[in-house]
């Protein structure tokens, strides 16, 4: 397979990382004896201040981005938030964000349980309050053609996904260029990576698009739009509810995107067709991805 | 596509019910209008007698069997409990699981938000203590006939998959014949489901196996050793600590089964091979499924 040009990317997968896959032992369908690559799984928890926040379970790589993007999108911490340090203890898998402000957030992890416990990626209540107030940028295109530069960058690019497989990506992108490529095991820890991302850089939101490997659910819309980026693009499918976010939102939401192939469920103002799809390709077998979960 | 012979099944789902999937309107990569089937996603809010555990997202079918199904998956429900009645308000979404014994799990829910969060579908601590106890049954079999056979009839056995994808499925069968098939938006979700029809149904667990679309992530495998299932078997890949935990366990962890193919990465001795591999066909595009997520 062809190798896409990095050179536009701010970040993106180091399968060559040994720390990130296992080679595992095991037989095949013959009965031979077969080496795979397995994807690593290992904690982090997660402090802000003094207080213990959260145990995930993470690829691993960018802990620092992961804890300032768990936070952020647990409006933990404020984007106008001034972060004194990080400290990351790999022996212990602790990562420590320290703010100049004071925090505490003892009412909210008591709530946490009651509304979200540990059934799904996000936490109600007062983040659904928040979501209500918040105004997607307008005037953000989105090209058909962009759509298929994307889709044809992030599948030739190296990824942990190409290597082992069992692994969700998301790329923050802008126009027809992916920027930020993040994987992990939970596709929340990847969206929650490239926000740390984007809040250690100060990148803005308003400009860029959101592409993910996996499906559109509410949880997705929710921290997309928290994130304040106005268009999600999927090659997986949609959950109603987060269709019905979407549309509340205003935010672009594109899925089933697989070679010249999409539905648009919401936010089609944003969408602009430039591109004569007779000259896209279907896309090949095995040249595309599979979702990871 | 032809339909599999659903007459072995306990219990399938029905893609008829219009409850499951919304009729959402769109518009296609041509520009043109385009109706899609989208699944639904609910709350539930799950009560062990009077106190509050959790708000699940669902996709809405079965609440009283997911609401046992995960109580007994987080260990808050014992298995020779005795459930006087599990009360579902479909308007409230709230589904009230009542037992003889009397129940608190203050300290436990407490717990929770410290060790796992909102982040993945397990908890930790006190079951993992469990989890390194349980003996699986040594002399169940898994012939290499029976896994073909299981993956021909789950892939042509009508589906809200099929109608509307964005959704997991799980499957407890018995050698060649899938029992309980069920689906929900949340990997998790489906498993509990079939935990709360074997605890109500008092199906044993020990000649089993348990087929799933999902990827076989450490949860996974905590998750079917903690409902004493012998044997796993996936359409998709691997992580490196649901391997290890495999291992310890001692399950049959079998993934990456699509067509002829497959890789067994624990627990081989169940294995039994007994299929010329010439005679299986590799899967046609489009025959099996993608993965949900």
């Amino acid at each position: 397979m062809k190798i896409a040009d990095l050179s536009g990317y701010l970040i993106y997968p180091n399968p060559q990382d040994k720390s990130l896959t296992s080679l595992v032992t095991g037989i095949d369908h013959t009965g031979a004896p077969v080496e795979v690559d397995v994807v690593t799984e290992r904690g982090l928890t997660v402090y802000l201040n003094k207080q213990e926040i959260v145990t995930l379970m993470t690829l691993g790589d960018h802990p620092e981005y992961l804890a300032l993007g768990f936070l952020l999108n647990q409006n933990m911490l404020r984007p106008d938030d001034i972060v004194t340090g990080v400290d990351y203890d790999e022996e212990l898998e602790v990562a420590i964000v320290r703010t100049q402000r004071e925090t505490n957030y003892e009412d909210k992890l008591k709530k946490k349980v009651r509304t979200s416990g540990c059934a799904q990626g996000t936490v109600f209540g007062d983040i659904m309050e928040k979501f209500d107030t918040i105004k997607l940028a307008k005037n953000t295109q989105v090209r058909t053609s962009w759509l298929y530069q994307l889709s044809r960058i992030i599948n030739t690019t190296p990824s942990i996904y190409q290597k082992a497989g069992a692994i969700h990506g998301c790329v923050l992108c802008h126009q027809a260029q992916p920027l930020v490529y993040m994987e992990d095991v939970g596709r929340h820890n990847a969206i929650d990576k490239i926000a740390g991302y984007m809040f250690k850089h100060q990148i803005s939101p308003e400009d860029k698009c959101f592409y993910t490997t996996g499906r559109l659910t509410s949880e997705m819309v929710i921290k997309t739009v928290q994130m304040r980026i106005p268009i999600l693009i999927s090659r997986s499918g949609f959950t109603a509810w987060g269709v019905d976010l979407a549309r509340k939102a205003g935010l672009t939401l594109i899925g089933r995107a697989k070679g010249k192939k999409f539905v648009a469920l919401a936010g089609y103002e944003r969408l602009i067709y430039d591109t004569d799809i007779n000259a896209i390709a279907d896309e090949p077998k095995g040249a595309g991805r599979n979702n990871a979960d």
